[in-house]
C-alpha cells in the first residue's frame, strides 16, 4: 500500500534522525532549557525577523492549538474560525475543553474574511446585553487552510486590520506553514506571518520532524507565563531537547523550505494528472494537499495500490478525494500513480 | 558538568534509535494505529498477564496524569492523595485545570495508607451533606514514590481493599516503574501491578524512552472512549508508531528491566559511598533516587562537578539533596562520583 | 413605559408573596431539605405521572442548563441544539465553560427533527476517527422554542426514537414550559413531557415566580448525584425552601396552568390585532411571544409608550420585534396596544 | 424545634416582603439594569467610601466565591486560603471546578498571616521552575472567619501589604460581614474593607435577606467583563431588581448593622451562659457563631429542643458544638436555652 492519505505517515527527515543519534549521550537540562532549543529559538527569530518574539516547543498541533488558545482568552472569551476550521472540526472538543466557545463563520475555499469577521465583532458589541454571548477574542485561521489554499498578503493584512480594529488576537495554525510558503503563487513571507500574527506556530510534525510545533509568540502580551500554560496542558517534554534540535535541524540549510516544496511539487505533478484525465477538484490548491473528484470506478481500482481520504460523495458516481505529499514523498510513488490514474481511466 | 540531577538528560536506549532509523521510512497509519502499537500492547498485556487491558501510548507523564484522572472522574469527584504526590505539587495545576480537587493526605516515607483512605472517605460519606464536598473516587499513588521508597505487596493489597469498600478507582503512576519492580527488596510485580490497579503506567520517558508512557486499562469501566480523553487533551500523537516502537524495543530482551536494574545498581554504590561517609538520609530509598544529606560545604565542592537537584536545607549547614541514576548513568561517572565524596570529605 | 418586551418584568403572583409572607418566621433546614420542597417535589411528580422522578430546585434558567448538561455529560460529550437554541445563543458560552461543545443544527421555526439528529450522529460513528470530534451524547430542545413555536405529541415522539437509537438523553428546556401547555393547538401534556424526556424543567421565573426552575429527573441515570452538580455549580439555594413554596403554590388549585394561558390570551389578542392590521409574522407562534414584522414608523410611535424587542430588521423599512406577555400581563394594557396599533396605523 | 444550628433558617426581615410586596407590579427591565439595583448599588459605594467601585449582586454564597475567582484568575493561577476557609472545605471543588487550585496554609482560629502568605509566595518564585506549579494569585479570606473569629485591622493592613509585595489580590468573603464588622472589640469598618481589599461581598443570605450576596469591586482591574463571568456563571438574575431591592431596604436606617448587632447579643448572652457553666470553647468568638464544647450528655438532653450544628468530638464525654445566632434569633429562644443550660447541667 503506497500512501498519499496524509503528511505523517513516514518518520523524519534523515538529516534529523542522524542528530538525535549523534547527540544521543549528551546530557542537557530538561524541558526545553537547553541550548539546542535555544538556538533553535534564535534562529526562528531571526527567519521570522522578530527578535522581540519568544518561541517555545510543543510536541503536537492539538496540543498547540488548545495551549495557545488558552493563553489568549479569558473564560469568557471566544474564538472566531472558519466552520472549516482544525479546532472545529477535527480536535475533539479540545477548545470548548478549555472552556472556550468556537463562533464558527462560513468559509470559502477554507477562508474566512476581514469583513466577516467585522461583521460579527459589530453584532456582538451593539447587542443591549453583549455580555449574553461570550466575547469575541481570538481569531484563528490556517495557512495553508484544511483545503490547501492560501491567505494573499492582502487578505491577511484585511484581517489584520479587522483585528486591530475589534481588539482581537490573530492566531495562525501553521501545521503545514512551510507547504504554505513554498507554493506556487504565494506572496506571503514568513516575517510577513510573524509581523501580522499576535502568535503562530510552524508546524514540524508534517513537514520533516519525528513530531513537534514551534509556537512563536509576537505580541508581548501573550509571552507573559506562556510555561504555566504549556505545563498545566501536559505540553512541556520532559526532553525537551529533542525538540529543539529538530527544529536546528529543519532550519539549517533552508532544509525545511527545501522539502515543503518537494512535496507541492509532487502535488503538482498529481493535480497536473488529473487535470490532464479531465477531473474536476473540489478546491483548487498550490499545496500539498489535492482534492480530486473522481469517478468512484477508478477509486476503487486506485484504492488496491494506494491509501487516499475520503473527503466527501459528490454524487452517486463520484467521489471527492485527498492526496496528500509531503517531503518523503517519493518520485516513484507518484510517477505509478500518475501512470495509474491514467491507465485504470482507460479501462 | 556530570548530571545527576534527574533520570531524563540523555536520549532513549541506542537500541531505540537504531529501530527508528531502520523503520524511518516505513509508511504507517497514523495516531496509533499501527502495527507497532498495537504489537506494543499485545506484549505489555502478556506481561502484565491481563489480556482483558487496553494500552495506550501518550508521551509525559503530566499528560497521562491529567488524560487518566479525568477519565476516572466525573465533574464533582475528586483524587486522593500523598500531599507529596506528583499531580499535587508539579504539575502546574494540571489536574485541577480539569475541574478536579486533589484532596492530600498526610505521607509517611512519600506513601499514604488504607487506613487513611478509608477513614477519609468514611468522613465524606458521614457528613449530613456529604454534597458539600467533592465525592473522593480515585486513588492516586506512585510506585515508587517521590521520594524513591515503595509500596510492598501488602500496603498494595490493602489500599486496594479500602479501594473496593470505598468504590474508588486505584491508579498507580509508573513513571519510574521499572526502577521500583527491580529493586532489591521489592516484592511486587507488574502482574500484581496489573492486578491490583484499574489503571496504571508504565514510564518510558525516565526509562530508556526519548518519550513515552504506556497507559495500561485493566477495569473495562475505564477502557470505553478513553481514545476521546486522548484526543482531547492532545494527547494522540500524529506518528503514534513513535510510540509502539519504542516500548516495542524496551521489552525485547528483557531490556526495560535490565536497564532499570542497571539504573538501581548505580544508586546502590552511591548510597553506600555516602553511608560509608557517615551522611545521614532523607528518605531511605532502594531505587534510582537517594536523598542524602550532605555538608554544604562539600556540596559546593561537588557542584562544580556534578549537578544535583536540591531537596531541601536541613540545617544552617546541611542541605538535602536528590541523586538520581538512569539506565544511561556510566558506571565511570559513578566511580568519580564516589571518589569525589571520599576525597573532598577527607580534604 | 407599558412593557411588552420580556415575561419578567413584574415579581410574583401575588399568592406567592403571601405564602412568603405568612410563613416568613418559620424555620426550616436549609439547601431544599424542608417540608415545602419535599411537598412541591411530590406534586409535580404526581402532575408528571412520573413517580420514580426526582425533582430539584434552582434559581435560574442558565443555571439550570448548565447544570443539568454538565450532569448528561463526560468531558468528551457534546450537545444537540437548534442553531437558535438559547444555550446557544443567549447563555455567553456557559456550555462550553462547563467544557462541552454545542453541535448547532439548523433550526426550522426554532425547532429540529428526529432526521437531523440521527443524520448527525450517524456521521459521527461512521467517521474513520470518531474520536477526533465530540461524542453526541444529548439533544437539547426547548418547549416551546424561542420562537415561541411548540413540537407536536409526534414530533416529540420521533425525537425520543431517534435519542433511543443513538443512545441520546433527551433534555427539554421549559423555561416557559406552562405557556406551551396551554397554548391552542398544542398536543403536548405534562405527563408526555416526562415521559419522552429523561430530564426537563419546568419554569417558574417566567411564569409567576419570583425566580425558580422545577428539575424533572426521569432517567434514574441522571438523578445519582445531582445534588453534588447542583453545589459545586452554586446552585443550592441557602434557603431552599423559597423554592419550594413558590412551586407548590403555584402547583395548587391549578394556578401554573391558569396564569399561563391567561398570558396566551393577552398573546392571541395582540396577534389578531396585528393580522388585523396586515402585518406579516416571523414566526408562527401560538405562545405568549408573538414576532410581528412592523414599519418602522409605526415602532418609533408605539416605542414612545411601550417597549419591546427588536429581533432583525427585515428590510429598510420594516422590523421585526417580539412582544412577549406574562402571567402578569394586565388586559387593559393590552386593550391600549391593540387601540393604538390601530390608531398610529391610520394616521 | 428551636433552631441554632445556622444563620438562615428563617425567610426575611419583614421590612423586606414589605417592599417586595408593595412593589410587586412594577414593572422593571431585568438582569439588574433597574433603579433599584443603581440605587442599592450608590448606597454601598457611598458606605463602603469607594466612589470608584462597582457593585454587582448574586444570589448566593458559592455562586459568589466561584464568580469572583474566576474573575481573578488566569488558568495557571491559584487561590491561596486558610484550610478552614469556606471555598477549601464545604463548596463541593466549587473553585477546582472552574480550573484553579486552592493552596491551603494552616490557619489558627481560622485566621492565616501576612508572613504565611509572602513565605508561600517567596516558596514558588525561588524554585527553579516556578511553572511546575500553580501561581498564586489571590488571597481569600473571611470576615469574620468560619470559627466567628475576626481579623484585626492591624492583621489585614498587614495581608495587605503581603499582597501587594507579591502581586496578590485579596478577596475578602463577606458572607457574615454585618456580624464581624458589629462584634464587640472588632477594629475594622465597611470603609477599612474596601479600602484593603480587590474585591469583597456583603452577605446578604445570612443578615436579613430572602437571597443576595452585594459584590463590591473595588480594583478597577477586576471591574472590566464582570457582568460576563456572572452571566457564563449563571448568576445574573432575571428579575434583578429582587437584590437590588433587598440591599437598598437592608442599608436604609441602619438596619443591616442593628440587626447584626442584636445577632451577636444573642450569641453573647449564649456564650456568657456557657462560661458560667464552665464550658470550654473551641474557638474564642465575639460574633453570631459560638462553639462551646458540651458534656454528650447535657447535649442529647438539649438536641431534644434545639437544634445545633455538631463540629467535633472531642473526647468519650465531649462534643464540639456552633451554635449560631442570626438577625431573626428571638430573645425569648435564647432565655429558654439559657435556662435549659443551667437547668439540664444541674440534672
Amino acid at each position: 500500500m503506497i500512501r498519499f492519505n496524509c503528511d505523517y505517515s513516514e518518520g523524519a527527515h534523515p538529516r534529523i534522525l542522524e542528530r538525535l543519534t549523534q547527540t544521543n549521550l549528551e546530557q542537557s537540562a530538561g524541558y526545553g532549557n537547553d541550548p539546542y532549543c535555544r538556538q533553535a529559538a534564535e534562529v526562528i527569530k531571526t527567519l521570522c525577523r522578530c527578535p522581540r518574539a519568544e518561541v517555545h516547543f510543543l510536541t503536537g498541533g492539538t496540543q498547540t492549538n488548545l495551549t495557545v488558545l488558552a493563553a489568549c482568552s479569558r473564560p469568557y472569551q471566544s474564538i472566531i474560525s472558519a466552520v472549516s476550521g482544525h479546532i472545529n472540526v477535527h480536535e475533539a472538543g479540545a477548545i470548548e475543553a478549555t472552556g472556550h466557545r468556537i463562533e464558527s463563520l462560513p468559509e470559502q475555499y477554507g477562508k474566512i474574511t476581514a469583513s466577516q469577521i467585522s461583521h460579527f465583532c459589530k453584532a456582538h458589541w451593539e447587542d443591549d446585553n453583549p455580555e449574553f454571548a461570550p466575547q469575541p477574542r481570538t481569531v484563528y485561521l490556517s495557512f495553508p487552510t484544511e483545503y490547501g489554499t492560501l491567505y494573499s498578503l492582502q487578505e491577511l493584512q484585511d484581517i489584520r486590520h479587522a483585528c486591530d480594529e475589534n481588539h482581537l488576537f490573530l492566531f495562525i495554525d501553521g501545521a503545514r506553514l512551510g507547504y504554505g510558503l513554498t507554493a506556487p503563487g504565494n506572496d506571503v513571507t514568513l516575517a510577513d506571518i510573524a509581523a501580522l500574527a499576535d502568535v503562530f506556530y510552524i508546524g514540524g510534525t508534517k513537514i520533516g520532524a519525528l513530531f513537534g510545533e514551534a509556537v512563536v509568540i509576537c505580541n508581548p502580551k501573550l509571552q507573559k507565563d506562556f510555561r504555566y500554560f504549556m505545563k498545566q496542558k501536559g505540553g512541556i517534554l520532559a526532553k525537551g531537547r529533542l525538540l529543539g534540535l529538530q527544529f536546528l535541524t529543519l532550519f539549517e540549510d533552508n532544509l525545511y523550505f527545501e522539502i515543503s516544496k518537494h512535496a507541492n511539487q509532487m502535488a503538482e505533478r498529481i493535480k497536473i494528472a488529473c487535470q490532464h484525465e479531465g477531473f474536476a477538484f473540489l478546491y483548487e490548491s498550490p499545496t500539498n494537499q489535492q482534492f480530486p473528484i473522481l469517478p468512484n470506478e477508478l477509486l476503487s481500482q486506485l484504492e488496491e495500490i494506494y491509501a487516499f481520504a475520503h473527503i466527501k460523495r459528490v454524487d452517486k458516481t463520484h467521489t471527492a478525494i485527498r492526496i496528500c505529499t509531503s517531503w518523503a514523498t517519493r518520485p516513484e510513488d507518484v510517477d505509478q500513480l500518475v501512470a495509474d490514474l491514467h491507465k485504470f481511466r482507460r479501462n
